[in-house]
This record gives C-alpha cells, structure tokens and sequence, in this order.
C-alpha cells in the first residue's frame, strides 16, 4: 500500500485553486489510502518566507487551514492530519539531511533562486527549505507526494537524499515520486492576471470561506473573452476564465448553455456570471456551513489536529529512532 | 546568577589541551554555578563536517567523552550534562533561527570559509553549524560561553541572532558573552608542529584517557630547543614544548629544577622529560583509573546522561513554548 505525504501551507482561506488542485484531491486520497495518507499544514515552511510570515496571524491562519480543510470533507478519523510544529522530529531529521546535502544543490534550485532574487537579504530558511520538505516527505518514509509542478526539482532532491542517506547509512528510505494534480495549474486568477495565486493578492484568488457576495463582486467585474465587446458579440468561452470556472462549478446542462449560449450570443456575459454564482453557491454553501461549525467549536478542531499529531508522531518515531541509530546518535 | 553553556565536541578520548583549557574549566565553573553550568556533548554538530564525522564510531566517541569529562571530575548531580541529540530543542530552536539569518552572514564565516576550501562539495551542515550553535546557547537562555578564540565569529553571530528574535518577536534572549580559556590556545602539540590538535592526528596529542607508555613514547621522541644541540649546550625552557608541559602537570620545585636545570645544562632533555612524566603520571593516573571504573559501570554513564538530558529539556521546553507562541505557531 503506498503511503501519500503531503504539506499544506498556512494561507488561511484557501482558494479555489488550492481546493480543486489539492484539498478534494486529499479527501479522495484519505478515502483510498486511509491512516496512510499522510497531510500536514506545513508552519514550519511559513516562517522562512518574509515576504509571507506574519508571528501575528500565523497561529490563525493554521487554524483556519485545519478548518477549510475539514469542511472540505477531510475525515481526521480516517487519514493522519497534524501541524507540522507539533512534530519536532520533523526537524530532527531535516538536521540529518542538512548534513548531507551540498549547499551548491540547494543554491541551484529554481525556486530559491526566484524568490532570493526579491530580496535585499536571503534568509537561510529559504535556501534549506527544501531540505526540511525532504525530511517533511521522508520522516514517514512516505513514497507518493500529491504537488504542484513547480515541486518537481524539491521531489528531485528528496529521491537524492533518499538515495545519499541509503547508501551511506544502508537501507532506509524509499525514493517518493510526485503526483501532479491534474485541474490545480490551469486556474486563472479572477483579475484575469494568469494563474490564480495566494501570492498575487486577494483581488487574484476566489477563497472557498470567503464570503459570497465579496466572491460575486470580484465575478461582476471579472474579465471575459475580450473578442467580446458588445452584447451582441459571440464569444469564446475556452477563452474566458468565467468558461474555466463553469467547468469546476456547474452541471454539465448548465455547461452546455452557457457555452452555447456565449458562442452564439445567446446569453450576456452577467448572465453567465450569475449561472456560474449558482454553482459556486451550491458548492461552497455546504463547506462554509461546516467551517461555522467548526470555528463555533474550536476544541474539536485542536483536539483532532492534537490526535493527529500523535498518529503522525506514532509513524515518525521509529524512523527517526533508526536514522538516529544509523547516523550513530549514542542511545540511552 | 549567569548561566553557563558550553559545548564539547565528542572526539573520544580528549587531549590535555582539551582538559586544561576547557574541562577542568567546566568542573570549576560547575562548582562556582551548580545547575546553571549546562554541558552537552554536540554530536548533532559532529555529523556537520564530513572529515571527521564516521557514524560507526560517533555513539562510541560520545560516550568515552562522557566517560572523559565524569573522570576529569565533572559531577552530574552539580551540574547539567547532556548528549545534544537527545533534547531536540536543539534542533527546534535552530530552525526558528535559520529563518531568521542572512545567508550571507554564513558565507562570510572565517571557519566556514576555511573547512569549505578543503572540500569538493560542501555540505550544508556546515554553512548551517553556527545556526545550530546559536540555538544551542539561546536554547538555555545562556549568557555566558566558555570557547576558544576561534569561536568569536559565532558568538556574535549568536548575539545578532538574539537581538534579531528579540526586536521581532518582543525580549526574549540576552546576548551571550563568550569567555575564553586562558591555557588552551598556547598549548603545543608533542609534535612541535604547531598547536595541539586533534584534526592534525595522533601525533599531535597526548590524550587524558592515552596509556602512559603510549604518552611516554610520544615525550621520548619530542623536539625539544633546536638550540640544545649537545648535552652541554644550555637550552630555554621557554621556547621548549617539554618546558610549556612541566608548567601544566610539575609542581613549582619541580618547574625551578628543570628550567634552571636546562639553561645551565644541568640536566638532560631525556632527565627533563622523565619528570615531566611524573607529573603527568601523577595527574592523569587517578582520572584514568576513574575512567577504567565508569567504563565498567555504563549504566550509570547513561542513567547519568538521561538525567542530564531530563534536566536540560526542564530548562528548554519553556523557552522553546516561549519562542513557538512568540513565533506564531499554533498551540494545541
């Protein structure tokens, strides 16, 4: 049975992108893979990003992550969903792997690389990052990573350190392969901007516990296909983030109407709008219904992330008792 | 009262440089600061330097500085004694200061600059070991640091560090003062090829824990002064290595004899080195025959460090909850 890993970052409210490319994908997972599927919101990671890491709102915004989360179906009883921080082993072995890692791969890495380049000063979190996602990955020996495409070199240089440590230390760890998520890189932003993105602002993204009136103020004034000047105009829904949503958001009717009704004028872009309003409201409805009652309960949420922990622990303890055995950490 | 830390790399059998400049300092600062005075054995920053670390002898070489430092008098009841992994704070701590240092600032280290020279690849462990050291210090809220001259750059690098954490995060550090042995830097190896040193090998050592006839070996063979060339010559104790040595283990008759002795070509190298040898005997037989004890006894090396190890987490898992709700990390 292959056991799936994989870190979430502590945005708060995630976006659409993030539930249609990650989340639904690990509740599918946890219901295929049970206690094997292995999800974490990554904290750790968040504070190496200045530009990102707030110390006042992180302690929230993981909250809220566990939240979203939960309301989008994951079950705590039936996959391991923790907070990185809590597993100090997480650390341990990261310490293992930066022993063992060339700093000249870690300054080759492109995403170090990108984001070094926006800054005065580099802090040295950015560069061991993904050292740490390493050992995120491999703490729980874990051999499938659900990530995005812009995670192949980090995947890349886990299967080295896999690799490194085997065969300086024997046997121990399996070389994990990425699994990309299929619908996650094709969401636009609704500023029309490219890809939708937490790192691009609010006005970018469609947050599934944000608020839907704010959510349908931003689809107002989304753009649509600018071929499309007047009413009258037929336009091209493939070419139209509106026409994007409605494949993640409606019906396969609604579909069909409102691509035929764009290609041949049919229907007006506001029109589209609000079918599409219809299905968001349908989808996200449920899901803020749910997040209301888990922030109305917020003992319940800390006691299953508090359970997750020591499931996550439970896994991570015997590893690290026999990479500590391995590296010839003296036991007492 | 100032709080003691310092950390002793775990070599296996110390040399007298070792045991002059830094062991014998801790047993006197453990008397003068009991349970402030935190020693631990940084196997963690062992496994950083790829030259001397072999992880099939680390636990070995750990233990026998344990052994090392109780039979140079060191009390594990007075003072706090510990292996570095077995409080993983360490490594907690180090990674909430690793986001917050300048890669740069890693770059620019004298001890960093010189080991990567030496090396095809070089790990990251090195760039990151005076990270790891600063969270070895601050883990204890230390504010008081017995190193050697070498160690300069570090300690205001862990004072930078604790100013950074505490203008971000609000007081929570103070910034340590590190305090330098007096003896151990002018100690010369038997050799007379410079300092006494453990990465120059064998040759370089007398080891507290060495068999007196190995010891005796290594004396029969040392330069003594070039200047000496016949018996009848008169030398300077001064610029003899044996003459430095009677200074450390000969009682103050004794360093009057041989260096009268030797600037009247009273006595002979081989009559001076003879006395030097009592003295060395006279020192280093009881500690030897208390290591010979302990290692026929393990378990109370161990239950001894485990203790050490309890009471360094009492101290560090307040500071560590400190640092996780000042940093943002949620709390369960």
């Amino acid at each position: 049975m292959p056991r799936v890993f994989s870190g979430i970052q502590p945005t708060g409210d995630p976006h659409i992108g993030n539930y249609f490319g990650a989340m639904r994908n690990y509740v599918r997972l946890g219901e295929e893979y049970g206690k094997n599927s292995i999800y974490c919101v990554v904290d750790l990671h968040a504070i190496t990003n200045p530009a990102a890491y707030d110390p006042k709102t992180l302690a929230q915004r993981t909250f809220e992550m566990a939240v979203a989360n939960f309301a989008a179906g994951l079950d705590p009883e039936k996959v391991v969903f923790f907070v990185q921080s809590q597993v100090p082993e997480h650390q341990e072995l990261s310490w293992v792997f930066t022993a063992l890692t060339p700093v000249g791969e870690l300054e080759r890495m492109t995403q170090y690389k990108d984001k070094a380049e926006q800054l005065e000063s580099i802090p040295a979190g950015l560069l061991m990052y993904p050292v740490l996602m390493a050992a995120d990955i491999l703490l729980y020996k874990a051999d499938t990573v659900p990530v995005g495409e812009d995670q192949t070199q980090h995947i890349e240089l886990t299967r080295a350190l896999a690799r490194k440590f085997n065969h300086a230390y024997g046997e121990t760890f399996p070389e994990p392969k990425a699994v990309y998520a299929r619908d996650a890189l094709r969401i636009p932003g609704v500023d029309g901007q490219g890809k939708m993105s937490k790192s691009k602002g609010e006005s970018s993204t469609i947050g599934i516990l944000e608020p839907l009136d704010s959510i349908w103020q931003k689809l107002r004034v989304a753009p649509t296909d600018p071929a499309r000047v007047r009413r009258s105009d037929p336009g091209d829904p493939d070419k139209c983030l509106i026409g994007d949503y409605h494949k993640l958001f409606s019906d396969l009717p609604t579909i069909e109407t409102v691509y035929e009704g764009c290609r041949t004028a049919g229907i007006g872009c506001v029109d589209c709008k609000k079918m599409l309003m219809q299905g968001i409201t349908r989808e996200l409805t449920p899901l803020q219904e749910r997040a209301e009652g888990l922030r109305a309960n917020p003992d319940w949420v800390r006691d299953a992330l508090a359970t997750g922990a020591r499931q996550a622990r439970e896994i991570a303890r015997p590893v690290m008792e026999e990479v500590r055995e391995k590296a010839g950490f003296l036991k007492l």
